[in-house]
């Protein structure tokens, strides 16, 4: 049983009947998500391109790694070289797949792709029109720093910044 | 302008009209979440309590710290002990606050405040119906490992293990 109880631009939700591996029958609903792609864009001085974004749900303005959703019919690393021209005015001569992060497995079926990126050169930004953001360039030690001083909360830039870092990404 | 489309057991999807600090006005698809504590349970011998959980919206079994949904009337603090004890069987003498997490802040409100539980003691494990989990103890090295290697996704507890490691909480 799996019936759409909310159908939005960016979600929906699912109500579904789902047999657990202990036997037993759960009623859940499921926030149906296409994905998303994250990048931490790193440049030659081992800067990171970090975000200063205005999100409504988190209740204000916020530090992100450059991120979004999936469009239709696009691969994930597609959709990462998109948000990274689109959100920071950057494009990336490579790519590397460092993580798959799942932000919230108890009720959204969201998987994030991280991706590291190097070679940056400037491209055409273009953000949405609900998009509020700033960019910063931040030295990879200070944005560690950020995350340990709880400056930066988004979980996707904690993963990011952190496993960039664990694997010599300076 | 704010409507509730949808309201279940665990969250509710409001729409709302909101002002931007650009001066447009954006209309966003909220998932309203209570909020989660989640603990990164250190035992004397230094090893991390990790759950091997069925998640139907991550298509299968997963790793995890223990985590949950804030109760009606109830500090972070309480819910992470809570959490704890129902999911692994074990209560923590020492509790301290590492981080607080936005899991996905471009369309939920949730905050997942992380804590270090250790001086851990046998209590009274007590699962929900619809929770179907193992219980392991891995060295926090290991586990460190399973965040390189991709093993864990779950983004709490990559975030988690990290910062726990990073404060020496070895």
């Amino acid at each position: 049983m799996s019936e759409t109880v909310f159908s939005g631009r960016v979600f929906k939700v699912v109500r579904e009947e789902v047999d657990l591996p202990s036997g037993r029958r759960a009623r859940l609903d499921l926030v149906k998500h296409p994905g998303a792609a994250a990048v931490v864009p790193i440049d030659d001085q081992g800067r990171v391109i970090l975000l200063r974004q205005y999100r409504h749900a988190a209740g204000g303005w916020i530090w992100e790694i450059p991120a979004g959703t999936l469009d239709p019919g696009e691969d994930m690393e597609q959709c990462a070289r998109r948000e990274l021209a689109e959100e920071t005015g950057y494009s990336a001569e490579s790519f590397e797949k460092i993580a798959e992060l799942l932000p919230a497995p108890g009720y959204t079926t969201e998987r994030i792709h991280v991706f590291v990126a190097r070679d940056l050169s400037p491209a055409k930004q273009s953000l949405d029109p609900g998009e509020v953001l700033e960019v910063h360039r931040v030295d990879l030690a200070e944005a560690r720093a950020m995350v340990a001083d709880g400056r930066i909360q988004d979980s996707k830039t904690v993963c990011g910044v952190l496993l960039a870092s664990a694997r010599g990404q300076e």
